[in-house]
């Protein structure tokens, strides 16, 4: 009898659990979930409750014994957090065995180090659960579209922001209180800072750049505004405009200015942004994500489903098993590795400044309610090259007006620039939203 | 140097073109693209003038040169149609050479005796192309969903009907009228019929049920209803109350009274079908095609893009290559398959009768305005255990007046009961449409 893959999961929260409920209940599943087998598995307390009944032998409160475990084929880390995760990865990889992660930090920090090692030791390092939960996206990447040149990933990735700003455009609530309410339900931890502010958007677009377009990018260049300052009149104005705002992470390659030619240009961001009605994103709401991916010559496609959860993450983190699994059926030499599946980098890529990024804009100013303020602002954004699609006066009392200016394509530069002139003006109180727009 | 992967293209339309494109011109692609080689392409006609430059020296108008090309290895077949498809396809494979078509028609009849044939020679058939143009649908249900237990298969997987369902409820406008307009911009073929009939979705289905529920059914079980029948005072009732009607293809598993527990009974029909504003696959438009899967504990995921045109397809038959050539790295003795991309079937499936099939119903029916009618069929309804969500009257003249009825979730043997109960009405004129409703 051939033997089993042995498989070491690191961490049995929800997401652990899911995976060993998986492994140990094959049935109706592809066959070759039965070719794995749950060899051991590091908790941090023993005694914890669990709602999955694992044989006790196979339980252990130390992670070396299962990272060094020879019968052990695969690591599954679903314990998070930069350490001891990172260190554990690593010693397992050298230790010669692949890992399966749904650790976003981890790789969107240390990918480039974790996967230069793997590609050393003949082994893979496999992410699918790391973005978008249970949606297949990091092996349809890998797997389906090598054959485009991707020009553009723009991705509702973080489900806490995307369930709060559904809430805030359905509800006319402020982001606080519906924030409150997402923690009293579990849609948002009680330190909500990573999702909110951005941060783990920006970890998941880091990711899918890399795989998307070939290279590595810094993580810590990513310009990164999260939706803790969104109001609510902006998700109002927008609305009367025939927008959504949702939060976008978007990298696409661009035509730089540089000299760089043996660097491909990216401008990658994460930014509360305004897309229209018609929009394949306008429809993402609750706690779901969608990734859109424009290349040629295949068009625009679009993953959606279940951005986060127990069960989505489980069968993603159950994929990657499955597709180790399946190479190593095919024997071979043991050293040679599927280069679709380990996806290592192949060009160099670099971020371009955040004044090169090119997109429309919504600006919203509060100013003194004059007549001829409208004629002021137009001529600032025009001495700077701005061309305008709207300007719209939306509040006018004695106190002052709002003003939403709706801009075409242009840099982040001469949006930058306008906006300081903009301030020089007398009749401007605030500049006091600024926005992306598809 | 480690040679090139052969490849041999049979076909060179518009999609032929796309896949010679990608291959000849592999910068900015994924680098295994660089290892592929356009060894030799079959044309019917090489006087005929093409966008794409090829050598002529690779052009023959004889396929079997192509399929007994020993420097071949992979056969891209993109001529479509039954024959010779089919026989070349076989003949490639006892050549040895794995397959990647494009050929909905032959592999939804003869994907069993193809894959088993595939099997025995230890080679590949890939048919990402062959469902929803460049969706990435057949690699995440192979390579990315295997931890799942399928539950259904939802489709929106023809994209002239869905160009022309979009049409017909944006413009209210007659079925015929659109139909002829599709024709005019290359939306509809000048045979539109295996399109209008439901006849490519049902292809579709069958091979999506096949590799979603691992075994394979007879295609020729399908219950199939197209659209050419739709009136547009259908598609305006729905929208009155609240839905859109599209062109779905499902198939799902269900509890069967039958005794037969070796193999795993499906419902799977194509059917124009009501759907919710608020339902995922709403927002599918033009000749835009979705596919909408649900699993445990994955939960619903859905994949979204262009259905068909050359560039998609054309990446969709390129990632079926790069599959086979990320494979072939691996070495290995040369007759094992990976289990995941082979994608045998694992299990016995069958159809269960058209009465069994389970759903909500859209029922139209014509009949006398008189004031007892409604609850004459009401009552004929409840005599079979049909419940009913709404029964409305739309319509009311001299000449009679239309009545909707919307049920909840009942076997089509109660309906077909209930709709021969009542035919025989004195006050009903016609049972005018019946369609099914999520």
């Amino acid at each position: 009898m051939e033997s089993k893959l042995g498989i070491g999961l690191l961490g049995l929260g929800t997401v652990g659990s899911g995976v060993a409920e998986i492994i140990l209940n094959p049935e109706n599943r592809h066959p070759l979930v039965s070719d794995i087998e749950l060899i051991g598995v590091a908790v941090r307390d023993k005694k914890r409750q669990r709602k999955i009944s694992i044989p006790d032998q196979i339980i252990t409160t130390d992670p070396l014994q299962i990272v060094d475990d020879p019968r052990i084929q695969i690591i599954v880390e679903v314990m998070g957090g930069l350490e001891p995760a990172r260190s554990l990865i690593i010693r397992a990889i050298k230790n010669g065995k692949s890992i399966v992660t749904a650790n976003k930090s981890v790789i969107a920090r240390y990918g480039d180090e974790i996967a230069s090692l793997a590609n050393d030791n003949g082994v893979y390092v496999l992410i699918e659960a790391a973005v978008g939960g249970g949606i297949p996206i990091i092996e349809p990447i890998k797997q389906s579209l090598g054959g485009n040149q991707i020009k553009r990933v723009t991705g509702i990735i973080n489900g806490t922001t995307n369930y709060i700003l559904s809430r805030m455009e359905k509800e006319g609530a402020a982001f606080d209180k519906i924030l409150k309410t997402a923690q009293e339900l579990g849609y948002a931890e009680a330190n909500p800072a990573a999702d909110i502010e951005g941060l783990d958007a920006a970890d998941k677009i880091a990711i899918l750049s890399g795989l998307s377009f070939g290279g590595n990018i810094n993580r810590a260049d990513i310009p990164t505004q999260g939706i803790n300052n969104l109001q609510s009149r902006d998700i109002d104005y927008a609305k009367r405009l025939g927008y959504q705002i949702k939060l976008l992470a978007i990298s696409e390659r661009i035509d730089s200015k540089e000299s760089n030619k043996d660097s491909l240009p990216l401008a990658v961001r994460v930014q509360p942004t305004l897309i229209s009605q018609e929009h394949p994103l306008a429809g993402v709401n609750g706690v779901n994500n969608a990734i859109l991916i424009e290349g040629d010559p295949i068009g625009e496609v679009m993953f959606y489903g279940p951005g986060a959860g127990a069960g989505p993450t489980a069968s993603a983190v159950v994929a990657d098993i499955l597709n180790i699994a399946g190479v190593k059926k095919l024997g071979g030499n043991g050293t040679q590795l599927d280069p679709l599946l380990a996806a290592n980098s192949w060009r160099d890529c670099h971020l371009v400044g955040s004044d090169e990024i090119i997109q429309s804009n919504y600006i919203r100013l509060i100013c003194e309610d004059s007549p001829g303020v409208i004629g002021k602002i137009g001529k600032v954004f025009g001495e700077r090259n701005v061309s305008i699609e709207s300007i719209v006066q939306f509040e006018a009392n004695p106190l002052g007006a709002e003003i939403v200016v709706i801009t075409h394509k242009v840099t982040q530069g001469q949006i930058k620039d306008s906006l300081n002139g903009i301030k020089q003006l007398d009749e401007i109180k605030e500049v006091a939203a600024h926005m992306g727009c598809l």
